[in-house]
Parts: C-alpha cells; sequence; structure tokens
C-alpha cells in the first residue's frame, strides 16, 4: 500500500518514445508510481485494476461515466494524439471535476514552420524554379521571376484561428504582413487584439494573396470550403492546406490546384495513406507532402517536455498551463478520423 | 536656361519600369529635370553634355577624376544595380564630397525570404517529399520525418552579416533561433547588439544546423570556404548558398551537397547562365534557384520607393538615409561580376 | 413572452459607465432582454423574478447552490470586479456547466504601465530629482545620477506571475531586461516559454536590481514576504508592490523602504483609504499611489470592449476567450477584500 | 621606434573612468601605443609631438586644415561628447578620408528610459498622487484618475528623430502607441519603415496626446517651437522635453506648462547649471529633471563598449559600424554649447 500517486500512461498510438525521454520519464517516476502500456489500447482489465487510485491518465482511455465514477482520485485524462476521441464523457468528466487535457498546440510550431515554407515555395515558386533548371531550361533574375509574390506586407488570410493560426501567426510578424482571419467561433475583438482582422469568408477567399486553411472539422462544417467558395480564391493565390482535408470540397481543391486556378500546397488527405492509384499522384502543380507537418521529432521533444512541466502541477491540484482544456460541448462535436 | 536641378539617369542594365513606377517618375519629373537612356550605357557625348548641371546620376555611368572635375554640381551617384563597377574613382568622389549610394539594401528582403523558405524547404524535406508522394512511395507523419529539423530554437550559422543578414536576422527572431555569426569585418559588440553571437568560422560551420552564407566576394575572399573548410559543416546541415558562389570550392560545394554530406540549396553560380551542359543539372538532391532570390518585382518596387524617398533629400543636401555608401576602400575592392 | 436570452446586469460597484459605453450597451440590447441594477446590489426580489430565463448575469449576484438550481438557462457568470467574492457556490457553477468568468485580465495592462513608470521613476530617481531642483540642490548629469540605475539589460524579478507579471512582461522586452519569477503555482518549461527563468524566492529577492511584487493574495501565501524575507532584498534594489498589501508584512516593507535599505513604489494598502494619521503619510522616500495603477479609463474602456465582444460568444454557446475563467479551487481560496 | 599604432586619448571633459573600464583599457594597449591626457585639453606641444603617428585621436583635440596635414596616418577623430566642437576641419578631414566620429547614439538608450520614465509620471500622474497623498488628500481607484492618460493605444509625437528618436521608438512598442514623427530632414518612406508616419509640425503638436521633443539644435531651428507654435499642443497633452532647450522659446514653454496648458517634464534647460533664482525653481507642475536623462553610469559603459569594439576595427582600415559619423555640412551647422 502507498501514498504515492498512480499515473496511468496508455498513449497508443503514441509511443513511449514519443511522449518521454529518459530524463522526463525519470522525473516522473519521482513522483508517482506509473502503470503504462504501449503498441495497443491497455486491456481493460488492466485499466479496471488501478481506477481506484489512479489521478492521472496519459492517454484517451476509454471513460465512461460509470468508470469515471469508479476512479474517485481521477484529477486529469491527457490527451496525447491531437483529436478528441469520441470515448469520453466529457460532460460527466467535466461535472466531476476531471480536467480533460490535450496536448495539441505543442503540435502547432512545427505546422506552423511548414506553412511558412510552403507558402514561401509556392510564392517564390522554389519547385518549380528546380525542376526548370533540372531540365535546363531555367530563366534568371526578374524575367525568372514573373509570377512570384512575397509575403512581405502580403494580405494574408486565415481559415480558421485556433491552434495553428495562433502559432503561425508569429512567424509572419517581421514579413509586415496583413493578416485576415476568419473564424466563426471567434469574436473581432480578440482577433484585433492578435493583429488580426475579423473577415468573412468570401473575403478572405478573394482577398489573400497568401491563404492558409487551418480550420479544424467538426459536425457542422464538413466539406464549407465547397466548389463555388473555392471559385472565389483570388487568382495565383497561394494556398496551404494545412489542417484537414474534410473542410474542403477535396476533389474540387486539387482540380482547381493542378489546373493552376491558383497555387496550392496540400499536407492533409481525406484518407491516409492515399492509396496508390489516387489521380493526385498524377497532379504536376501541387506541393504534395504526407501529413508531414505536425509530427516531427521537436513536437515529441515538446510534447515530453509540457507532460514534465504539468504532470505535477496538476498532481498538486494546481490547474493545467499549458495543456488545452477540452471543451465539453466542442470535444464532443468534433469528429475524429 | 534653367535652375532647376539636373538628374541623369543612365540605369542600364535596369529597365526603366525596374526602378520608376509612373507616380514616382512624375514626382521627380516635378523636382528636377530628367536626362535619361536605357537599353545600354548612355553614349559618352550625351553624358557630356550634362556634366556642368547635373546633381544626381542614377546608374553607374563612367566618373573617373577628370569627369568629377568636370561635373562641379555634382552631389550623388546613386548605383542601382548592386555590385560596385571599377568604372568610378571612389576616392575622387569622396574628396570632392560626391556620394556614391547604392540601392544594395532594398534586394535584401527578398533574398532574406528566400532563404528562410529554402533553409525550410531543406530541413522539412518538402522537395523530397513532394516527388517520393509523386513517385508513390511517401510515409506519412512522424515516419516519413525520420530527418526532419526545424528552425525552432536550431542553432543557425551566418558567413558573413551585411545587408542580407541583418534581412534575415528579424525573419528567425520568432522560431527562437540562435544565431551565431563569422564576419572578419565586424566586432563583436556591434553583433551581440544585433542579437547574434560572433564566431569563428570554423565555429559556425561546425555548429550550425541551418547555415547560410551571405558573405560577398571581395579580392581577399574569394573560395574561402574551400574544400578543407566545407569538410567541417555539421553532417546533415541545411545549407543555403545566397551571396556569390566565389566565395566557395563551388565544385567542391555541390559534391559534397550532392553526396548527402549536408542539404544545400543554391542560387548563384560562378558563370550565369549555368551551361546546358553542366553537370550540376544531373545533381538529384540540390534545391536549385536561378539567381531568382533578390531579383523580383517587390524588390524593383522597393528600388522605386527608396528612389524617390531620397533624391529630393540629396538635392536638398541633406545626407542619404536608407541608400548605402560605398566605403572607398571597400567598393574599389570588391569584385564586380 | 420571449425567445429573446436575457442578460442579467448587477455590476455594484461597478457603475454603468464603467462597463458600457452608449454603443457597446446598443449592440447588447440588439442581442437579448437587459435588466439591469446600479447604485447597490440588485435586490434579491427582482434577481428572484429573472432567474428562469437569465442566460448571463453580469456582475456578482449571490448565487448559492440553490439559486443555481432556479436558473436552469444560465450559461456564466461574468464578475467585472477583479476579485472572486464568496457569494457563488463555484463547484456547483463548474458541476453544471456554469461559466464563472472575470474581467480581471483587463486591468492588468494599466498596472503594467504604472509598474514600469514607477520602476523607471525609482530607479533614474524621477521624484527626488524633482525635488532637490524645486529645493535649489540639483547636481547635473553623471554627477546627479550617481546611484541611478536603468532597465536596461537589468536583472529584473517578479513574484507573482498572473495576469499582472504577463501584461509586465512584453513591456520589458525592448529593454532587454533579464526577468527572473518565483510562482510556486506555474512550472519552470510554462515561464521558460513566456521569456522568463523561474526563481526560488530568495533569488528573486537577493538578485533582482528591479522587483515587481505581483502575487495575489491566499489564505496561504498572506504575509509570507515577510521581514526576514524582505531583509534579502538587493540593497538599492527598485521595488513596485503593486498587487496586494497583504502578501508582505507591510510595516515591515514600510520601515525598509523608508531606511533606505531598497527604493519602493507602493500602490496598494492594507486598508484603504489610508487612515489620517497613519505614519506612512510622513514618510520621505516612498513613491505613494492611491490604487491608481489599474482602474483608469481606458481599463475601463477596455471591459466595454471586451463584455460586447465575448456576449455574443457565451449566448452562442461558444467558449469564452478573453474573459478568465474561475478555478473552482483557487476561487473559493481567494481573499476578497 | 615602432610600428605599433598610435592612439591619442584627450578626451575632455570626458574623465578616464567615462570612456574606459581596466579591462577595456588593457585591451586597447593591447593594439596600439596609447598617449593620453585628462582634466583639461591636451596640452598643443603633447598633440604636436604625436602627430606624424597618430592614427585615431580620442576626443576632439582641434584640428585644423595645417594640423590635419601634419597627421599623414590620422584614420579617425572619435567624439565622446556627443556635440560637435567647432575645432575641427570637417571637410578637410573628410577630403582626407579622416572619420569623423562620435559616440552619440550610446547615450541615447538612457534618454529614451526617461522619456518612456516621464511620460508615464505625467500622464498617470505620479508625482502629483504622491504629494496629494502625503498632505492626505489623496482619491482613489478611478475617482482618482480623472485625467490619467495612457501610453497604451496613444497618439504619441516625436519633434525630431534622430539617434533619441530612434531608440525611444521600440520601447513605446509593446504599447501599440502611434506614432507621428515631424522630421523635416528625413523622407516619409525612411519613417514609414521605422513604424512611423511622417507629419507636419502642427499635425504632431495638435494630435499627441504624448508628445516628445528629440530635436537637436541647429543654426536654422534656434527657438522653432515658439509661443504660436506651443499653444497648438493638444490641451493635456504630456510633453517630454528631452534633447535642448534652445528648440523651444523657453521662458513661454515653463509658462504654458506652469498655467496646465499642458503636462510638461524638462532635462535640459537654456543655461545650466540653472540659476539659484531662477523662476522655474517655484514652479509646481513641471516635472525637473537637471539634465540627467541621458549620463548615467550606463551609458558611459556603453562608451567604453563601444570604443574597444570600435578601435580594432579602425585600425584596420575598416569601416565603423555603430559609431556615427559626422556630416561634414552638417556638423559644421550644428551649434555647440
Amino acid at each position: 500500500m502507498t501514498d504515492r500517486p498512480l499515473v496511468l500512461v496508455d498513449a497508443w498510438p503514441r509511443s513511449k518514445e514519443m511522449i518521454f525521454t529518459a530524463e522526463t520519464e525519470a522525473r516522473l517516476r519521482d513522483l508517482a508510481d506509473v502503470v503504462e502500456h504501449y503498441d495497443g489500447r491497455m486491456p481493460d482489465a488492466e485499466v479496471e485494476k488501478h481506477l481506484d487510485r489512479v489521478e492521472i491518465i496519459v492517454g484517451q482511455t476509454p471513460m465512461d461515466a460509470a468508470r469515471l465514477a469508479r476512479a474517485p482520485r481521477l484529477r486529469a485524462i491527457v490527451n496525447v494524439k491531437g483529436n478528441w476521441e469520441p470515448v469520453i464523457d466529457y460532460a460527466e468528466a467535466h461535472r466531476r471535476g476531471v480536467e480533460v487535457l490535450s496536448i495539441a498546440p505543442v503540435m502547432a510550431p512545427a505546422v506552423a514552420e511548414f506553412c511558412v515554407g510552403a507558402a514561401i515555395a509556392l510564392g517564390r515558386g522554389l519547385l518549380r524554379n528546380d525542376r526548370l533548371f533540372h531540365e535546363g531550361s531555367e530563366r534568371y533574375g526578374i524575367r525568372g521571376n514573373g509570377d512570384a509574390v512575397s509575403l512581405y506586407g502580403s494580405d494574408v488570410g486565415f481559415v480558421g484561428y485556433g491552434n495553428l493560426g495562433r502559432a503561425l501567426r508569429p512567424l509572419l510578424a517581421p514579413f509586415a504582413a496583413k493578416v485576415a482571419v476568419h473564424d466563426p467561433w471567434l469574436p473581432a475583438g480578440y482577433l484585433a487584439a492578435e493583429g488580426c482582422r475579423a473577415a468573412s469568408l468570401d473575403e478572405v477567399l478573394a482577398g489573400s494573396r497568401h491563404l492558409f486553411v487551418l480550420a479544424g472539422v467538426h459536425a457542422d462544417n464538413e466539406g464549407f470550403l465547397d466548389r463555388e467558395k473555392l471559385a472565389r480564391i483570388r487568382p495565383d493565390a497561394c494556398v496551404v492546406l494545412a489542417s484537414r482535408a474534410e473542410v474542403t470540397d477535396f476533389p474540387a481543391f486539387v482540380e482547381l490546384a493542378e489546373a493552376g486556378r491558383f497555387r496550392a500546397a496540400i499536407d492533409v488527405f481525406p484518407v491516409e495513406p492515399v492509396p496508390a492509384d489516387d489521380p493526385i499522384r498524377r497532379t504536376r502543380n501541387i506541393l504534395l507532402s504526407s501529413h508531414l507537418a505536425g509530427g516531427m521529432r521537436d513536437s515529441y521533444a515538446r510534447i515530453a517536455e509540457i507532460l514534465i512541466d504539468e504532470i505535477p502541477q496538476i498532481l498538486a491540484g494546481l490547474p493545467p498551463i499549458r495543456l488545452q482544456r477540452a471543451e465539453p460541448r466542442l470535444a464532443s462535436a468534433q469528429r475524429s478520423r
């Protein structure tokens, strides 16, 4: 028998290496007893064994109301994957004062860096020029830069301003870009305080030279960037699709981009892996990236850092700081993949 | 006869469109009589006709000591090309109080943006992943990001800290990158005030995860990044060659980069255009850009803006503000192309 | 009968002018029916009449568990005063999904500006020099600046890093000040991400040339800056007491400051108004300010702005953005005045 | 006989302690032979003895054309006082390629800090409230803040944008102040690039809630802020006079400020020390500072740092970096005190 707190780690599909370093694991074990399971969901019997003592669950262990009732010391469930799975009774957890938290914000900087790199690659023609050079038909200087556009002083648009938008905004500041944001869930005063101008979707689509699609997908916004909306995008805009393919009419998006209606980079797809014979593989004009924007080594290092920063906090009964709270209503509404 | 000042525009190889907008030209003509010549150097006879009245020359009209003596009202020669041509007697101009100025700083932001885009493209594997995707062998998420590196918190190195370095530094600030600079012409205290750490060339080469070659070429630094120095570059560094090919042993640079010793993007070449049969066209691992980093529309718009900002300044006998002065000693030492 | 939402405004001791402008009130009335009461707490009978319909309460109307049960449509209680009054059953509100929110963050910028002004006034001797000048005994230049200290590059310490610290931090950034923070409720990684170094209380007291006391008062930290702690303050430090007098042994603080042990500015007092015969009025060496740091016109303008920014948000079932959530445990622990 | 360069230090009225630390002096002596004289101007005979060898003069040793001709190895004259004395033949030095340099920029940060402190002290009423508190008539919170104004989002005006303006601008950035500048010597495009709006003098006077007088005095601008101009200052503006009293009609400035027409802080006076019976000593409403804004310990530490940073630079034939060049025309025009 022990008075030490118990932390249950059930982080699948994250591996141990993705969420702990040797050092942060050692610090955790100083603070708490740790029960862990990787390479699949922790078996129910194992979970049940620890419910009476568990204070923190790392991972999205199914926790319905009944199970929450059997976990009287539970303080927090820490989602280390990003999307909210529908396996937790968010409302009941909230009622019981169990924090449901996510490391989602830590993935955002890597995505923001990808967005900047992709936007410059599109605007400055890095891939096309590289190809022309290898083919022997490159042109030099101003003659090769006919349609090049720059982030400096650009009219930039964000569709959605959550973790990704907040991480991307400061990267654009030294370019003195003007950022218009469409996010129906955010008030204009807040966006102004963030250095952005609140705008309608049509304004953002029609007015942006660099356009970043950063919105999550929810029950009620699936496919809202339909063909008719996509047709409003400013000709020759540079469009980076970085959050979820499902917010677009994806075939229309690919068709318009391949036809040169706008320049595009895509990191997310309706089905992943993309089928071998998917026609997108035969496009010539789209910068393709296989969901590589967020999930890099640095992002996982940040998960390890934030977990060991906040777990002691939670065990001491203090509120989370950088871990993001699930909004009960929103977490339930969000579509998981 | 008139008391209006005379401005002589002899801007070749810049075209009129590169240095004036309709609006800025109109403003200039309000201030001064303008004699202009494009599509080649202004004929000597034409130049001579205006020497007695000319107050500003825009362009690098040959001005030896004798000609300077025949231009008693000359206040400034404004180089709109960037490199210092050896056609001006810099020391005599200085003695006579004739400012020899350059628009060089205005090209730097576009180059800095290119550097950021290329660094992210290399570090995050944008081109390689795009190619793998089109080939059908892409990998997703962390599995596809095995060697991806990020600018966030990166150890960044600059070789040279002139206009390019000063333009690039603020773009890296929101990434919280640590910037070490090797520039033998700049003191450590100044670099510290710029948010950089002064370092030896070897430190910068061996320690930088992202390395930017930004040094101009001068009589005494040609090829200083020789094979032995290049061999010190940190394995898997991302190297952007953005200033002048001549500062490197260029064949060695290409060989090492193609061999995967480091990742590289190259915007400048020993001979431009690159010969059709140059083996560099057959490389697979280098991001090639045909001197596109600086010379884009936005850069020329900045030239137009700065000229009309500063010409009235100069005509009023005031010092230049953003136009850069030739250092008599340095201008003479700089190798032109 | 109506389907319009009802907002109950019971904002005492705030007046109408403090929380609405004509424009923001008009926008509110477009959105909702408004029942309001100023110049005292709203009578119970009036409150009860609206419980069945009320969706938002602006003010700290007493809401115990029974009342909360009688307000089934209540979404949020918005505290416009700052401190958490013990008149609300925070835990029950949380269980019911009623947000208890505060405008506290909007007062912070004015306090942060006061802190900078007071720190410079102390460090550069503005008041003393003004007095010497009027007395005719001023000294000029370096001779008058014997003990002047500057924020540039200074070792700055914060005791507490909540709303005030977060507002003050960016104001110190252009001074390149190094900021150490003692806040037992915050983890080191978070503070590092904010550009601060986590430090023990002793380190902050002994090491800071400019010291800002920004901690709120809670059941367990009253008087923690006792005489023994205050004695560790670096000689000739500039200390600004801006949050709550109760975190200090106030008589000891005054005694040490008046004795010249350190320089001090005080904006908050154990009893306000300070009694007419309080010996603090006879001090010569302390900069006194009568709780003026936060409550200025600009702060109230921000309240009006944030209320009209977020009320539509809350009525639409969306989470608050800039309004601050009460932590149930912390709100209960916080001592009100 | 020696090949070592010779540096002549003739820095009066600066003392040795003001321009060197033990460490920087040791570093200088490693590089060069040093001849020094303090407590008065170096005797002519001593100066003459070293002219044939001297490479750098630190201080404003009289150097007319004849003496310059006798100093064939002289590279630079480094003014460590700030104002340009009329004892040097600036035009001849320029013709000979002798740099005439100044440490003026290093004094600017301390002045900028003073400006921020004084502006907040005025806007927030720090001195008046302190006096009221000691007198027992203080008022609390919003009731005491009737006319308090804040730098946040303020309309700020600068009269003059030289070293002082450039140092002050970034300190105002986190307040999101809007800065309008009147400087007849600077073009609008440059000011825009600095984050300022170029404006007429009348606009700046009439439109600024916080007004900073930062202009140097020259032959043609003495007293340009005359009574008629001062009368245009926005009622209740906060005015900081930080550069030179001579740019104003000083008696009118004092009279208007004392009468409450605007709030004012003054650091510079027509005659210093101010006479014992000067009526300014009997003012009640002006914040007086006896030329303390720039000359503090930190400023002198910066002189020591910049000298040892740049002297090796100059001895190596490289251009100065942070030392400021005298403009031959401007240096001659500037009135010394």
